[in-house]
């Protein structure tokens, strides 16, 4: 935590030096290291980054793939109609948990992951890994809520494939959805697409879905009723498009890694920075409870139902309006401001008036949360 | 194998008998009993579609999904483009084996579902499930040959997603790919097509993926060459469609399940009856040697580059032809015809001048095959 309190200790030119060392650091983040695969590689922080951006991305690298959004767009040829194409796969621990279950998680965040590129989803395929012995009556139990969330957002679920591994080669079952929509924002959206002078909106509270899976697991002994967000946001996207249409530059869900390196990969992408309000973010009093006793910090916490809208400042209360009049964004805050410089940074102004840069998620604190 | 032989014990009623009995039972056929999963669930034969039919389908059932075909398709609205959509995932157990590894299979497969609706493929998304302590060098060369499987046959990997799981929770690698493409083919395609009278072609030798992937397995004393037949089949399907146009009825690549599985799925889905000629299929010697020793049927064994077509019989030699003139259809041959009753079944007329129900793969003799 490089909390710099005013007055403290630590000097201004220090800082310097610390900002300094952390952006010829960044240079060289995508160097990977590892010679196997560990469980941050899958945390969707700077490990999966590190595997995605040094192993991956690069083998199949292609204009389309390349900007690293949540979702490809492509026109269709012979036609003015750009598509949307995207995939997710659902490890996540337990099956079923408070507010959800891996089959509601696959069909809302294929969902979300196709809101974000401004598309309306309209089809969804899935596809099954089954393990020898799993439960008949579970399956029937997921499939039906597959069933229920597709129906509930509007999309269908036309395509699949279903496939069976021996006991003890997985874990349960494994779902992988992939969605095609119809892109409706006419203009440039992503996250290469953040100006300076933006204003980032976040619509609820965060840190939910991932603190519900961690006390869903762990036998720990805090009782509390916090749910899962897990949530379809293509309804509270086409009410934000049509208050703020192209003065909405970039949304995201910040899932895996949290709010934290939701915006440090906006942040990167747009070569801009970008300050935030510690006191301005929403988050539940029992989420903030359990992650003080666990030593989380909510920023990194995964949301399934939550939108980062970053909005052009003339555009953003209207925004926000639209956000909070819509039954998923009712707490939706501004919760900071893109600003250009150290660019490629994220900075958090604490409550306590001090300020810490705020870096991707390290490690991987809450393994298989989605 | 209810092999009648002329002249044998088995009188006329006594056959005619045994069909009705088969037709009655097929009326029940989608009763899944089973509370666990089993391994034969994953088989593509009967199990598989027990549980889809009796699970999966009536809970997401919609006209696009229930013909059941390898992909689905639909008209981008506003224009008048035809798009297939589909997915499948790989758990195929080596990674690697002689002919390919689960990368270039992955690739393949997907570009295959689509080319079987007469689509164009384009893009194609990938989605990883890695167990922790995976070796990386191992994932760049399936990176690599998924790259180059998707060069060579014209697609882009425009979308990704990578989850890890917990070692002993995955068995190396599992790999997810859908894919996008726009259909060419202006007539209706696929399995509830089949006319009276048309010809089942196929283009090539099977069992060679199957038997390939079962010596890898085992550490079986049979020497052998066989290699995978893994190949994109777009451009074998262009060809095919050129030359014969709206008189290919439907395409099937016969993976899971083999040929016989994916014929039967046809004479069910056209309630048509599909007649076969043993000595007409073609079968390489040390495939057929093997099938003898481990006591399997070449017809149920999957291959992963092969196309069975059936073509109505004015067009079938020029079909014919053009798959012979194509590198993956060298060996291409008329297998059978389409007859009307009885309705649903597939018959066998042995190399010995007998004649056998040919049904779909029962159980799951080779788990894992993709």
């Amino acid at each position: 935590m490089d909390t710099v309190l005013p007055g403290n200790a630590e000097r201004i030119d220090d800082i310097l030096k610390k900002i300094e060392r952390t952006k010829q650091a960044r240079r060289h983040k995508f160097y990977l290291r590892d010679e196997k695969i560990t469980l941050s590689h899958g945390s969707g922080g700077k490990s999966t980054h590190n595997l995605i951006e040094g192993v991956i991305a690069p083998a199949f690298s292609n204009p389309m793939l390349d900007p690293m959004d949540d979702a490809a767009t492509f026109t269709v040829s012979g036609t003015d109609q750009r598509l949307a194409f995207t995939t997710d796969t659902y490890v996540v621990s337990p099956l079923f948990f408070p507010g959800g279950d891996i089959g509601k998680l696959a069909v809302h965040g294929t969902i979300n992951d196709l809101s974000m590129a401004g598309a309306e989803p309209f089809y969804l395929s899935v596809g099954f890994i089954l393990e020898e012995g799993f439960p008949i009556a579970d399956l029937r139990k997921i499939v039906a809520s597959m069933a229920k969330a597709a129906a509930g957002a509007g999309v269908s679920i036309v395509t699949g494939d279903t496939k069976v591994v021996q006991r003890g080669k997985a874990d349960g079952l494994f779902i992988n959805t992939a969605g095609v929509g119809i892109v409706r924002a006419t203009w440039p959206l992503g996250q290469t697409r953040l100006q300076p002078g933006d204003r980032v909106l976040l619509s609820g509270p965060i840190g939910d879905h991932g603190i519900a899976i961690m006390l869903a697991r762990e036998a720990l002994e805090i009782e509390t009723d916090v749910q899962s967000d897990t949530a379809p946001l293509n309804s509270l996207v086409a009410s934000l498009l049509e208050a703020a249409g192209d003065a909405v530059h970039c949304m995201k869900d910040p899932t895996r890694g949290g709010v934290a390196t939701s915006l440090n990969e906006m942040a990167l992408g747009s070569e801009v920075s970008i300050g935030l309000d510690e006191h301005a973010i929403p988050v539940h009093g029992e989420v903030r409870g359990a992650c003080e006793i666990l030593g989380l910090d909510p920023l990194t916490i995964a949301n399934e139902g939550k939108l980062l809208a970053i909005v052009a400042p003339h555009k953003a209360e209207q925004a926000l309006a639209a956000m909070r009049s819509h039954p998923v964004g009712r707490e939706a805050a501004i919760i900071g401001t893109v600003q250009t410089e150290p660019a490629g940074m994220v900075f958090l102004r604490t409550d306590i008036g001090g300020m810490r840069v705020l870096d991707m998620l390290v490690g991987d604190p809450l393994p298989r949360i989605c």
